[in-house]
């Protein structure tokens, strides 16, 4: 696998950008987390970042796993939902096109085949991966494949002008992926990562829950690579891929909810550096998700209980990022507006 | 005063509302808070609800009790905060202009006089509260006087075809009077209501409390509307009027941090009902609204942290809204999209 180059941020521009945000007419410390102003000029490496065609790039694969009936929905449904994107119809087309983000769909590796025309991009590693309750969920190549598909995507689209960029995903089973995944590399008893997914009941939560203990305990691994190897699913590794490669690229980086941190959570682990280039968009209902977000250290700027994956906290938190930066450009200083300071 | 007649929303729609998100191409209950479409539905009486015109009304007026210290910032700050306001560089500005919303500014009581040119709501009812310490901040007659400005100024917007609308509001020592509303009107102690308003050190804020616990042993008060003449502040009275009107138009109201949420308590005490036409944007980082929210028993859109004023919550969490209607009325359903249900 080729590797990246994901500097730490310089804190050359910390302090003056910390002091920019303080000269605004506003009380010190008022703008909670609309502190990713400041996040947002030390990615861009200035006083005055600017946000430049917001992408949401949606991953689609299918799942082998699915085959121990850990979902609510069948297979099927991955296939169909993404021909929803192509029309319009799931919420992520929605909440798009009210935001003005340029939405792209993705076939990681779904269990069925697509038209050659239909406005996708077809990245298609294979119809699906294994069950890996049986056998690892793909090869160290397929790995590499969708991880370097995931790269290359995203440096398509900074081409053109981007640098912000979300990711969202479908795929039926995804959530016992994106389960064993936390499990293992956060060092996690698998209860605390395992939830309803598309709305499983007790009892198929329990049988989920065993199902995916059982599998840990089938796979060693070394590191984070082969864990995606063994748990991972198609559309989080080319996820991954695609946040490298947006970090390698200066973008700020927008996190969705539970697949999406997972699939963070293994970028991250091969590259600790990235975390300085994310924003943590939204706290999933998805139990295990707050959990997650405890692991990887960070706070969301939404918590909506949603459980609708396909990017969607990341559509509805860019208007936030939004906000914080017209703030940093836009708002007078106290000086500027002939305002009196403290008493 | 003149009475408000704010009905209770009709249950007749509630079901078709529900079953209308039911079917759309989402895992059941997967929106989490975003089921304020079903609300907006239930407001305007309608499967297919619209927003128009949104506005925000940012209340100004000075208060007494700063004469004891109780603030960080010299009562001027007011003035010269509304000026900034006209001349476009607050954070409410910025905010407005990202999103569309018209932001108008209304002089509910400051202590200066504004030249009559300026693009303001002159209605002004006097230069600052009394020193609550030491009388009633004001007369039942100015407190009067307040709520039927606010509610004229909210059936003026409303005529131009507005249906959602927001309120903010800009005053020097007014979490001072909030507290004090909060503490009467909610019968809690006022060490739980009591924050550092725009930047008190620990010192201030003991003294604060003190003075506020000897202000509320000062003024006894029978009902809602007595307290808010003990204790209010013209902003406050005036934004109360204005979020009735709001409701008795079946406008979706828009209630934004500390002080607004205060006002909102002194409105939900004199008509219970007004609560079905809110929607509560934002948790400020202030120290005791969170006590207030769950006073009165609500979950708020946003939770940043900020303690910035001025209807900034209500403008970061008007996209939430206005993509909670956009999915009630773009989305796909299972059928129409031709998606398989659950197994």
């Amino acid at each position: 696998m080729r590797s990246f180059h994901i500097p730490s941020l310089s804190a050359f521009l910390q302090e003056s950008l910390q002091q920019k945000i303080n000269q605004k007419t506003k009380p010190i410390g008022a703008l909670g987390q609309l502190k990713i102003a400041l996040q947002a000029g030390l990615i861009q490496n200035t006083l005055t970042p600017v946000l430049h065609h917001p992408h949401i790039v949606v991953f689609a694969a299918d799942h082998g796993i699915t085959e121990e009936g850990v979902s609510a929905y069948p297979s099927e449904v991955t296939y169909q939902m993404v021909l929803n994107f192509l029309s319009g119809g799931a919420a992520i087309n929605v909440f798009c096109r009210q935001q003005g983000i340029q939405l792209l769909v993705a076939d990681a590796g779904v269990k069925a085949d697509f038209s050659p025309e239909l406005p996708l991009i077809h990245a298609k590693v294979a119809r699906g991966t294994q069950n890996f309750l049986r056998e690892p969920a793909m090869t160290a190549r397929q790995a590499i494949q969708a991880i370097e598909r995931g790269s290359q995507i995203t440096a398509d689209i900074y081409a053109q002008g981007c640098n912000i960029i979300g990711f969202g995903e479908m795929g039926i089973g995804n959530t016992a992926s994106a389960s064993a995944l936390m499990s293992r590399l956060g060092n996690l008893p698998i209860e605390q990562c395992t939830g309803r997914g598309t709305g499983l009941d007790d009892e198929q939560l329990t049988r989920k829950t065993a199902i995916l203990a059982k599998a840990l305990a089938t796979h060693t691994t070394q590191n984070a690579f082969e864990a995606l190897c063994a748990f991972g699913g198609f559309e989080i590794a080319m996820m991954c891929g695609a946040m490298l490669q947006a970090a390698e690229s200066q973008m700020v980086v927008l996190v969705d909810g539970f697949i999406a941190s997972a699939a963070f959570l293994v970028a991250c682990s091969l590259y600790p550096t990235i975390k300085e280039y994310a924003v943590f968009c939204h706290q999933s209902g998805e139990q295990g998700h707050r959990r997650l977000l405890e692991v990887l250290g960070v706070s969301p700027l939404l918590n909506l209980q949603m459980r609708l994956g396909e990017g969607t906290g990341c559509a509805l938190a860019y208007p936030l990022v939004e906000a914080a930066v017209a703030f940093l450009n836009e708002m007078a200083s106290f000086e500027s507006a002939g305002i009196a300071g403290k008493v």
